[in-house]
C-alpha cells in the first residue's frame, strides 16, 4: 500500500548532524515569490539535495525532464552550510490539491523539522495587492511575538490584520503548526501584483532572508530577471497605448 | 501524525467541575445570526476560554492577528458560571469544508459535551427568509417533542416544516446526532434576510436565550449595532432612489 | 468516534426470523420514480419499519418534522409479510454524496441483506428519455441472465444497451456488487421524462413489481397523484400556448 | 467492509508462470489512443483475460452489456503468450475519479507487476497538439534514461520538454511510481488533436509498439477505422464550407 506521503533521505546524507539548522519554506504560492527566492538561493548557493518527497495529496502526474525522462511531481529538500548555522530549504513543484492535505502535508513538514533539530522556520511567501509595486515591501508574520523585534530591524513590516485573508498553505500552516510544536516560525511576504509572476518582489524579499540568515547572495541575476519582466510588461502597456492610438485615429 | 481533530483544554480549565452545564452553540452561519448572538454573549458575561479546537476539516489557513502573530483557524470553548448553571460556548472562525467532516466535528463536539456533562445544548442560527425583517421572530426546531413547551413559553415560534430545507452543519446535526445520545438539543433560529450579516435578529434570539438560560445580558450594543447597520441599509436604499429619480429626470 | 455508516435496527425487530425474504431498494433518483413506488407499498401494505441507517456519506443536515423536531437525514428499512415470502424495504432521503460513499453504502447494504438471508435485491428507478411519456414501459436489467425470462414474463422489457450510461448508484452497484456476493438483483426502470416527479411512471413500475412479487397493492391513490401531475403539466402547456397566441395578437 | 480495491484473478490464470512479461497499459485517456491500441492487440492476437480489478475510486455505476445484465464499471488484465515473452495487457473502462484515487490506484497496478515479475511497463497515450494531424508521431518518455535508445530505433520521437504539461493519470504515474520500484516504463504517445476518439494517432502507437514487443499485429481493421473517422470529419468540413457558401450567397 502506498503512504500518503513518503519522504526519502539520500544515503549521502543520512550520517551528517546538522548545525543549529533553520529551515526556508519556498512552496508555490501568490507571484510564485517564496518560490523564486528559495530556489534562487538554492542554485546561487550550490546547495545540496538531501531530500524528496512523495505525496497522494499533490497532483497526479509525472513532469517530463531531459531526455525525456519523467519523474513524479515532488517536494524536496536542500542542504546548505552557512558559517554558524545550516540551512535546510523545502521547495518543490506543487503544494496539496486538498483542503486535508495541506495539514498533512504540513504536519509532516513539521515532523521532519523536529527530527533534524530545527528551531526557526522562515515561510517565504507574496503578498497580493492587486497593483504592480515599484518598491516592494515585504510584510512579515510570526508564530511567537518576541519574534517581531529582531524582524523588524531587519526591514520587514508588520501591518495591522495584513493580509486580511490569512495566509494560505504551507506558508500560513508552518507558523500555525508549528506553535503547537514549539517551533519558532516567520513568514516573510513579499507584495506583488498578484497576477505575474514577480522576480521584482523576490529580490525584496531575498534580500530580508539574506540579512536574518546572514548570509551573502549576490542579487544580480534575480534583478536582470526583473528587469526583463518589467522591460515586458511596459512592452504590453506601451503596445495597449498604440493600439488604443490607432482607435482613436481610426475613429477620428 | 496529525490529529483529524484536536480538542486542548487549558490547564486552568482542567481541575474544575461543572455545576449542571448547558452548551450554546454559536458558529458561522446564515446571517452569521449565532455567531453574533454566542461572541455577544461571551463579551459581555466575560466567559472565560477554556479550549481550542483544530482541525484538518477547517480551511488550511491561518488568521493574523495583532503584532502580526498568527494563529490556526479555530472553533473555541468558553465557560461562563451562572447562578445554577454553567454555560459552555461553542464558537469559532469556521465549520467543515467537507460534507464527511460536518458529521465528524459534531461527534466530537457531542464527545465534549458528553464528558463536561452537558444535558442540554442551544444551537444558533438564521433562519433565511429573502426579505429584510423589522422585527424578525425566533423560529425553533428540537430533538424531543417535550422540550417544546418551554421554548415556546420563552416566545420561540413553531412553523410546520419550516425551515423547508432542513438546518445545515453542526446547528442542525447537533440536534440529530445529539438524540442519538440522548442530548436534548434545541436551535433557535432568528428570521433574517439571509443577505447581510444581521445584528437585528441576533437581538430577537439573544433575548429568547438570555430567557431561557436565566442570565441577563444587556443587549444595548448589539442594538446599536443593528441601528447602525439599518442606517446603513437604508441609506443604499436611499441612494438608490436618489439615482433613479435622477435617470427620470434625465430621460424627461 | 464516528461511525461511517450505522445501521439500527429496532428491538422490536431483533428476534423476528424471515421467510424467503426479498429486498425492494427505492432511493432517490431520476423522477423519483423508485422512491414513489417503494415508499407508495410501503404505506399501502402497511409496511414496519424495522432499522434506521444513518451515515456520513449523506448530506450534514437535518429534517423538520412535525411539532418542529428534528431527525437526521437518513435511510430506512421496513418490512412487509407477503404470503409466502418477506419483504424488506430500502428507502430514504438520500443517496451518497461522494463517488466513494456510494460504493461504500451500496456494500453495507448488501451486507445486512446477506444478514437476513435475502436472495433477491429489486432496484427500482426511472429510465430518462428527455420527453413525456403516456404509456411508460418497464425496462430491465439483472446481474445474472437466467432471471431475465421470468422479468419477460411480467412485463420487463429488455433494449440493447439502454439505457446507455449505465445505471448509477445504488440502483446500479446493487446489481454490480451483489453479483459478486451472488445476491441475484434485478433492476426496474420506469420510463420518464427526466424533468419532473413522475408518478405516471411509477404506476407502471408497481405493476410490474407487484407482479413479480404476486403482491397486490390498489394503484388508485398512485393514479389519482398521475392524473393530477398531468393535468397540472397540461395546464401549463396551455397557459404557454395561450401565452403564444396573445404574443401573436399583440405583435399583428 | 469493501475493499478501496479488488483484484480478483480468474482460476484458469492462477497456477501459470509467466515468461519475461511485460505490461502494456492502455487505459482510457486522450483521444482514447492508449484504449483504442490495447483493445485492438487485445482482439486481434486474442489475447485471454485473467483477472479484473474494481474500486470505490471509479465511478459508481454499472454498464449494461447483452442481455440487459450489467456489470461494475472496471479494469481488466489480459495475458498473450508471444514467441520470447508474455504480454499482459491493462485496459479498462475508467481511470480514478480522484487526485489520490490515481496514486492509489497506479500502486496497486505496480504491486500486479511485480507480483507477475514484470519487469518493462509500456504505457499508452495521447499527445494533445490542438490540430488535425495527418501523419501523427509517436513521443516517448521514460523513467530510465538508458532505455531511449532502443525506443529512438523504433521510431519514437523525443522531444524537449514535451509534453510540457506532463503525463497526467496511469500513464505518467506508472512511470513515476514504478521508478520508485525498479521497474522499467516508457510511455508511447501519439500525436492527436485531443478533440476526438483518434483511431489514426492509434495507428502510429500501435506500429511503433508492436516493433518494440517484436509482435504482428494486422492494423487494417483499425487503419479502417481511421479512415472512415477521416472521411465523417471531411464531411463535416465540407458541410460547413457549403453552409459558408449558402450563406454569402443569401447575403449577395
Amino acid at each position: 500500500m502506498i503512504e500518503d506521503i513518503s519522504v526519502r533521505f539520500f544515503d549521502s546524507f543520512k550520517e551528517r548532524k546538522l548545525l543549529s539548522p533553520v529551515m526556508v519554506e519556498g512552496l508555490p504560492g501568490i507571484g510564485q515569490v517564496g518560490k523564486l527566492v528559495a530556489e534562487y538561493m538554492i542554485h546561487m548557493l550550490c546547495a545540496e539535495k538531501i531530500a524528496e518527497i512523495h505525496s497522494i495529496y499533490f497532483p497526479p502526474h509525472v513532469i517530463i525532464e531531459e531526455n525525456g525522462v519523467v519523474r513524479l511531481v515532488r517536494n524536496e529538500l536542500y542542504l546548505y552550510h552557512a558559517e554558524n548555522q545550516d540551512v535546510v530549504f523545502l521547495v518543490g513543484d506543487y503544494q496539496s490539491t486538498s483542503n486535508e492535505g495541506h495539514y498533512i502535508l504540513t504536519d509532516q513538514y513539521l515532523e521532519i523539522a523536529a527530527e533534524l533539530g530545527i528551531q526557526r522556520i522562515y515561510t517565504l511567501g507574496g503578498f497580493g495587492v492587486g497593483h504592480f509595486v515599484d518598491e516592494p515591501r515585504v510584510l512579515g508574520a510570526l508564530n511567537r511575538p518576541e519574534l517581531r523585534e529582531e524582524l523588524e530591524a531587519a526591514g520587514v513590516v508588520f501591518q495591522r490584520d495584513e493580509p486580511g485573508g490569512g495566509i494560505v498553505g504551507a506558508a500560513g500552516l508552518l507558523l500555525g503548526l508549528g506553535a503547537l510544536r514549539n517551533i519558532d516560525a516567520v513568514c516573510l511576504m513579499g507584495e506583488t501584483s498578484g497576477y505575474l509572476v514577480d522576480p521584482r518582489s523576490a529580490t525584496s524579499v531575498l534580500s530580508v532572508l539574506c540579512s536574518l540568515l546572514n548570509v551573502t547572495v549576490d542579487p544580480t541575476q534575480l534583478n536582470d530577471r526583473a528587469a526583463e519582466m518589467e522591460r515586458m510588461i511596459e512592452g504590453l502597456i506601451e503596445g495597449e497605448k498604440i493600439q488604443s492610438n490607432d482607435e482613436l485615429s481610426y475613429i477620428g
